[in-house]
């Protein structure tokens, strides 16, 4: 259970960063969906580190391999795994990190919680998982796309500096998946800056879905808004998570209540969910990053046997989480409305009888 | 599943505001913990609307009957049933809001997803319902105190004027549960106008858990942090959250990285949780909550018709969520941590090894 | 978790025997729904003991109280709670087995699993706890029937004597259920002699779900024949269960191939689920219970400080737990019939565009 | 959700019968037991087809990839995910049975409930399949033994021929896992005689779990014995399940009892679980299986059009399913039993205590 996410449509991954790949299995994908493996190997380079300077240039190709759950280029009802096999893993040197916990990673509290040291890099705890999550996202969307459902990203803010326009088109061609077009280049310095500081920045990433219908999200425990929530602090980096406005907590009732009219919303401060329903306005997250803790400048840890020491990390990470975050962000968002689209589809009598008869 | 929450520890509730009462039902309690009526009895007191001028003064007794569960005053292992009567429930006037959908409420989402109108307050989706989750945070606390677990809460934050202190002895006897002494009599100025005006205010609430265990949590999909985000927005009024310290995103790694020292970390920006594991620093949490979305001010919206109308509600609602939602949040991240350690006790030979030999 | 069944359709019980009450929630009805109260009396009327000399007759009325989920006479969508409360809950004389484990009963595993001694009879372990059943098999009926889809049940076999011929009619009306007009006496008389001598008797219950639609059942882990097997083992008594023709294991594939035309099958050896899925054919469940455990002759038992003692029994109980014991499994069934009609729901494309368009 | 199986030790299955391979990720294994994979390979052999004559002859080498999870020999806490290639993938000719329904198999469910035609083999529905679950229960058994529980199985019963004798000793060194060496010869005439009749003959398991603490049991829901038989008629081609002494519903309560003595049970009628908890006695499982369904006899049948047919299967297969079944029933019995040793872990405070002070 642990390692699985969703309700209906439920999807686990396995796999550590530096062994032989990482494997997803996707649980309760509908029968008859066509499936798209150009758009998953497509979603898969999006999130892909070293596309870019703003990445981490390491090569990991993605290649997915489809094992399982589709016949005659459709999905079968049966569940889909698929293999991204981790390229480069010649035996590396861990000499330098073989026996100290890294500061703001995992090494400290994975040791201390299963008593084991997997040494070699994150192991389970690295970013190399998210690539599972963007599978699971990219087949989300391959069905969610059959209703009209859209679901897009981008970074709205960079070393707190925040942006303006939002504009989902540009992101999606921009290098830093940047939101104000005004705002890249700025964004841009940034980064670079960080990176000759040895240093790094934190972000805010924005997601939209779009054309949901209304209805979909399960209160009490299951709302809409609850577990995007859960499923967006859940990704490696992500500190925090707003719905909709995210002043809202500063405004007043007066300000902040949208007004409803016959042809909809006036405005969307609920971000498109009101009591953990989806209200068919735009559903609107932002999701908050901190800093890449993997920076190249001296920091005080300790070793196993609990000593003090300095820690001096070696090789290239990307000076922020963000960017490449706001892929993954992106696709536990299709992954949470594809499973309350599924689960909303149980819960009228009429609806059901539109099923049977 | 709907409205259960928890792996082991998993309460479910049911009721709605103006029905019989609120029930919960607690499941995974393990046996032999002693059932502390007189600290639940306190517990339901602190949530109550009611208790001064900062919230609703309807008068809510919640005074809850244990059903099941406890026998000679100890936790027996079988589930706890709890039913907390609703007082007033004399038929009450809804001509004024039968038909229409008050704005920011869930009474739109609610009809158009079961397709059935239960225009009686806000039924199940009414702020009634978190008198459950209270009671089983209170049955959660009376766990986590024998492992010497702590968890606190106060208000941080009103209408956009940010405290400076947290003093949460403070918080705990103040009619406000303002966590910043100094900011009291101006929070409290802030939440009158709003009164007087006929409108509400939004708020910060913090929770803090301490004396959690280190290896507390569950990854990949069952992180710590990524459970609590889902619990506090799963809260009526709740738009966002964040762990440790919420300028993370904002700022640089060399900033962000808690160094580590032989006797823990330096400082604690990653509020107690690295990699989705508690590590042994307390667990701190923000929560956002929107102002309240009843305002008695005219506001637009449309009948279940669809025709427009003008809203004007009746009645009195606490101008602030957060005071309350404080304690419902506490009561959460309670459930949550107890949660977690039920969970982390099966993850280890060696701990399994030192129950069963 | 513990306590709760199903994955859509999920009830949750709690309390115990001689404690205020049983209580059920139920989780996942659909919306719409006409709820029948006068039903759901009528379906505890049949579980009741002291409805005739074949079963315990101490007086339960049963009476449920509807708590939540209801408005205006239809389900809401939001989880039922009822409760039944136990009558003559005056403090009984349990002195004689305060301190005994009775033989066959749960009394012994109870203890060693928690720690704890509810001596007040069964406790949680008690039939009583099937009120809970079947009112959750009660309200899934209320929804099953708007299918057209009806579940029976009747006794088969009782102290080893199996009837022939299967008429659901007259076992509806029968004293002890019989399917078998023609072994009724016999059947009865073999129950009469056993309470006369002091001692009980075991039997088999047979339960038919008819018109159930084809389809309903998800492979690999959640099949309709596994989960009902499960549902029936979990029965109180309940020590074996068979779907189909209860000979299989003992044919060849040439006698048990059930021979497939353009109308249906031309037997239906499989019980109606093949590969664990629905035929379209009834449904075909075999459900064996043990010996009722109460029996008032002197046994072998050991004492809470583990000496050897000698129990004798006082009070009534059934000489036979299957009479009552086939409207549980009827219950049961019915639950887990609507829980797979609705994940069914949710397994093609091209129903969910029926939903959703 | 639907393939997957277990509450904390929680496999999950991908994969079709004449796809790639079949997978299994295996979530929930606690940290620092021993990796054993030349047991585990040990156990895929004696599941394997082909092994004799008695059981189909092709050709599966069924040689597991280990592709995560472990570390340096030892599990880490993280999902251990295998992967079986499938041999002998070449395109085999289907002609025959491509239109066709194969009567007794899940092709027409499938079909009816998907709307998906994979005609190759069984797909997801075949006893490859199985290879994931004794995967599954190999890992289960490496920590099992760790407590010194010790999981046993063998065929007690073959077409309607009752073994006596009930030798494992026996049984894990037979060709055809027979119980009773003195039926042995009787038995495997049976089986070829079926196989010359172009038949085949249905049989009955036993599985028995010995050593077993006291206390293994979540009721009411999660009971040993509902989720023991659940599991078992998942299995393909079980058709019914009994625990305990298969006669029990034959008897009177005064021979079914199990009197208790200072030294524990007289007899063990209960079959190791009473009120769904072990009772620290054998826990003795009976597992029904039909006879194969793919015999090489004309049989009637329809073509995905409707219309009737002739179907005539090609090919070989073991004239009988349990004797290959019996090593996935006590695969499944070991899963089934480490799931419930973690969850009671959780369940008292005492044992609590042990772990966190």
């Amino acid at each position: 259970m642990f390692n699985s996410f969703g309700a209906i449509y439920r999807f686990t991954t396995f796999g550590e960063s530096h062994g032989a790949g990482i494997g997803v299995v996707i649980d309760g994908v509908p029968a008859g969906v066509e499936f798209d493996e150009e758009f998953l190997i497509e979603e898969l380079k999006r999130r892909r580190p070293g596309r870019n300077r703003f990445a981490t240039p390491r090569k990991e190709s993605d290649t997915p391999e489809i094992l399982s759950g589709i016949f005659e280029g459709k999905t079968t009802g049966t569940p889909i795994g698929i293999w991204i096999p981790n390229r480069n893993q010649r035996s590396r040197d861990y000499s330098n990190i073989k026996d100290i916990f890294r500061p703001a990673h995992g090494d400290l509290t994975y040791f201390r919680k299963y008593g084991v040291r997997d040494y070699r890099g994150g192991g389970r705890s690295s970013a190399r998982e998210t690539a599972g999550r963007v599978t699971a996202g990219a087949v989300a969307k391959m069905v969610l796309r059959e209703f009209g459902i859209k679901i897009r990203s981008g970074v709205i803010e960079i070393g707190g500096v925040r942006g303006k326009k939002v504009d989902f088109d540009h992101a999606r061609q921009s290098p830093i998946f940047a939101l104000d077009p005004d705002l890249e280049p700025q964004w841009i310095e940034i980064i670079d800056r960080a990176r000759e500081e040895h240093d790094s920045v934190g972000g805010v990433v924005k997601v939209v879905i779009e054309n949901l219908p209304v209805g979909l999200g399960e209160p009490i425990y299951y709302k809409l808004d609850g577990v995007l929530a859960g499923a967006m602090v859940g990704i490696n980096g992500v500190k925090g998570v707003y719905i909709g406005n995210p002043d809202a907590h500063r405004l007043k009732g007066s300000q902040n209540n949208d007004q409803i009219t016959p042809t909809g919303f006036e405005t969307n401060n609920s971000g498109g969910v009101l009591a953990g329903i989806s209200t068919g306005e735009k559903v609107e997250i932002e999701v908050y990053f901190k800093p890449t803790p993997s920076i190249f400048r001296p920091q005080k840890s300790i070793d196993t046997a609990g000593n003090p020491v300095m820690v001096e990390l070696k090789g290239r990470h990307d000076p922020i989480i963000a960017v490449r975050g706001s892929v993954v962000a992106e696709a536990m968002g299709a992954v949470v409305a594809l499973d309350m689209l599924l689960l909303n589809a149980t819960r009228r009598l009429d609806s059901l009888k539109k099923i049977y008869q």
